[in-house]
């Protein structure tokens, strides 16, 4: 019954999953308020699994670029963590937020501290550390996913971050709700900018699943140096298991039983630790803004490879 | 950097823990709401490892007797899901339960369905539904512990019952409130009196290891029936990890990174899946109502043994 | 254009008011929680004057006896005031409550101390501070009914009040919530006895524009002899004003301009200090609980005569 | 019993008033986050009633200039609803507000409709729609509290607006809150400007009476020409009354039981409808932000006079 560490043949088990999500393909909905998003076909579908050693397999669209989101909030906790050690975490939480309406008067309740990284309130924390560490956020942020992915490609996307920006009022009355408490160091607008251009992030589930390694390899980067100590690699995954999925990350540790983060792109990362990555892509949304066929290609993957951490 | 299943030897990691943890004993406050468990010297401290076989292992004092309060939660919960299948799961939700002052406005905004069986509106839900299966939760429950444990000695206790009951209006509210939603079947005073029965168990940490294994034997119970399906076990340590240790779980997962369910008094029990299950019991909690010394010596056993989900 | 103190011919009043409000009847829909209140015509309409003298003036259906519901809360506020000062309003708040899905996270935030005694938490410590002062709250106030309006006749309706407490779970959950904060004195069951027999009372417009006279009377009870102080007399005005018909408060201020308390029998009582108070009845209710047909015969009434106190 | 039209003899009892409060100057604390009004000798004191023909008496500091903050939200509600009727109910409630904490939430729960004109959130969108409708709505404010109070020398101050620019974030954070709602017109940096000018303006007791006294004469300006309809000024009123002085409405409209409008300038206006207009300064704040001194005023001046509309 001891849980054994089985050698895995990712690709037989991708083209299986492939198989198993196509009668989901096209349900949900594209995010509809980006309209460079609203316009991706929904019944894409890609999915793309790294090993320790930066051996990647994939099946679908795995290669085919898509807007990463909410995905990338990983990588800036990550710069952010790696910075500055655990200083971030006396201006943001690690619990989970509980149902969304609670967003604002939790801000208030707790004087301006956002319950977690991954939420806007968070994210828009931790991207004003590390715009103040770094004076250029969202260009750190690309550096970071270029060099660890790859692929010297990646870019923003004008068009996508305009869009944000257009239906911004919601992120710049969390920000300056949150100056108001003295929890934002920057500059407002110049906070948003940053914001948006890191969330327009054109990836792949090639790119992410590389990107992502140092989450499965214990904080090592592609390159065998030392992102994140053992300790802060873990605690990102226990954020992205609690906290990593909007308000469905009980459901999701549920079904799939690992630290996961997605995006209204339709990509989710998750981490096997010590084990593997993967990265899943399919446009159509559910209620709570995760992948349809996304989340069901990782409950299928756990549910074939026995890889939950449950 | 693959992970291995490594041979632990269990005895020498608790005595090793218990020497480390020794500077924190007496720190923190018995809960004080119940005499019974007022009393209590905080500087007491046990802790137990069982594997998957049914070998115990322990330190300090790891046979004395303490009130397992809400870790009982864990078992009520499994009987409902052996019983009746995923049905609970309409009446409750699996989602954590953001910051405490939500509780009733959670209930309210959500029609009188609690966001997870771990707070205490959800385990009068799972305590309703086992006393509408059975006719006598508590007894299920005590049988249940009996049966797993090898104890055919555990019992109520009646001074803690009484105690629980006479602080209950905070549960009778919840439970009326509920009720006022169709989310209780049963009359409200026995549903109380069964909740306040259930909490008072006395138990020890070599009881609780042995009757939570079938959470790391992925559902099959001490004499190899199988309790709850492969799924249905991961769904319990899914909803331990994310709501196990209230308004802390977020804390919890980020320093321990394992399944746990705490008590106010003091005890928390802990599953690494396909491995073995601890139960660490020291009286004086935190802010939060865990337990110092117990999370600490948790933090410890992942760090030193490599055994976190993480 | 200083406002005069003209004489009113109340009886053409009522009349023309009467025509004006026909249009009207039969819209909205009676209480449906209580069968006894459900089956109820919804055209009826009813309307009654009492000058400070006790000349009662009445057309349609004044004298055609109704349940009373939470209009009972004037007078068991006055009862409490007059036996015990201002020792209530340590209890209870005298502020507007805001939107109803506050009340619970209300009590919890200002810790169990209602925001004004006209919702049923409020009401509920009003109660439980009569019962303790009396030993017997709903007889307490039927003998205060029956000598203000002369009427012996006015009684329970037994099958109103078991109606109330066939659905009183929400009101369950208010009064424990309170008691675990120390804010009821006495045990809830008994306390909600007494609140749901008031409730049930029976009467009319006649009866209960004679016994709201204290209000236009600055405190003056029927046979002269002084049940409040001209300043509590004013505060009960200022709190019906504020706070007496529901989440729509402004709204009846907005447009009627009187003190005002409704109940979800059909009946407002209002007052007009110093010159007269009004009763108005008429089952069918608006999405607030506030009769349809009353709310805008108080309004003509107020346009009519220029009695409004803006 | 009959409230008789007397006539009051308004010097007298301003002296009166003036003698009796003298003992609370000095109590409370000037509003501290602006500079220019923390510097404002707390001891200072002034009164002034204006009777319907323009006559006014005053006391003390009546002819001092203060700043005066959100009693100007009288005027801008006054404006909109002479310039564009009963439109702006659309875009704003008239309820009172509940406890401060829920501003936002209420916001969110009622989909960005504020609850009443004078919270932050309700004043913006008035000022929104005075924008809109006359493209300059802080001159408009000025010009029109220049005409009533005839003193061509009232202006805005520069230092006290931007001391409130310097404050900013959380009118930032409602009305680009509201703006993700819809419910602003135009852009929100030039909103928050005209709003922080509006409340720099400096004015004193003789200028508010003044120019409040279409309040009291059912909508006719000083020169006798119509503003508001007598409907509409009843409706000012009744917002006044029911939330006039932040979350002391009920206490104020208890002990007062006038339409009041205050502002941490330390200023109160207030109204008896078909009488007179009352405004009193003192800069001493209590803890929801009214005058101590100021309050106490008006409450001796409807003791002294009988002059309350309860």
């Amino acid at each position: 019954m001891e849980q054994q560490a089985v050698a895995v043949d990712y690709q037989a088990v991708l083209e299986q999953i492939a198989h198993d999500v196509s009668p989901l393909l096209g349900s949900g909905r594209p995010a509809e308020y980006i309209p460079a998003l609203a316009g991706v076909d929904p019944a894409r579908f890609g999915m793309a699994v790294a090993d320790l050693q930066g051996n990647v397999y994939g099946v679908g669209d795995w290669r085919h670029p898509f807007s990463a989101q909410s995905i990338t909030k990983v990588f800036t906790l990550a710069l952010v963590l790696a910075a500055d050690g655990d200083a971030l975490w006396r201006r943001v939480g690690r619990e989970p937020s509980g149902n969304p309406f609670n967003s604002l008067v939790q801000l208030e309740y707790e004087n301006g501290i956002p319950r977690n990284p991954f939420i806007n309130a968070g994210a828009l924390v931790v991207t004003d550390a590390l715009q103040t560490l770094t004076g250029d956020a969202s260009s750190e942020l690309l550096e970071f996913l270029r060099e660890e992915s790859g692929n010297k490609e990646l870019a923003f996307d004008p068009e996508v971050a305009a869009s944000e920006a257009g239906h911004g009022d919601r992120n710049a009355a969390l920000a300056h709700f949150m100056a108001s408490y003295g929890n934002i160091a920057g500059p407002v607008p110049a906070l948003l900018d940053h914001y948006f251009w890191q969330c327009s992030i054109t990836t792949s589930c090639a790119d992410l699943t590389l990107a992502a390694r140092f989450l499965a390899r214990h904080g090592l980067r592609a390159d065998g140096s030392r992102l994140l100590s053992r300790s802060q690699a873990k605690q990102i995954n226990a954020v992205m298991l609690t906290c990593g999925t909007y308000d469905a990350a009980g459901e999701f540790a549920h079904r799939v039983g690992l630290p996961g983060k997605s995006g209204v792109g339709g990509g989710i990362v998750a981490v096997v630790p010590g084990r593997c990555t993967l990265c899943v892509w399919s446009p159509g949304l559910d209620a709570h803004g995760n992948s349809v066929a996304g989340v069901a290609a990782l409950d299928r993957f756990t549910t074939l490879t026995g890889l939950s951490v449950f």
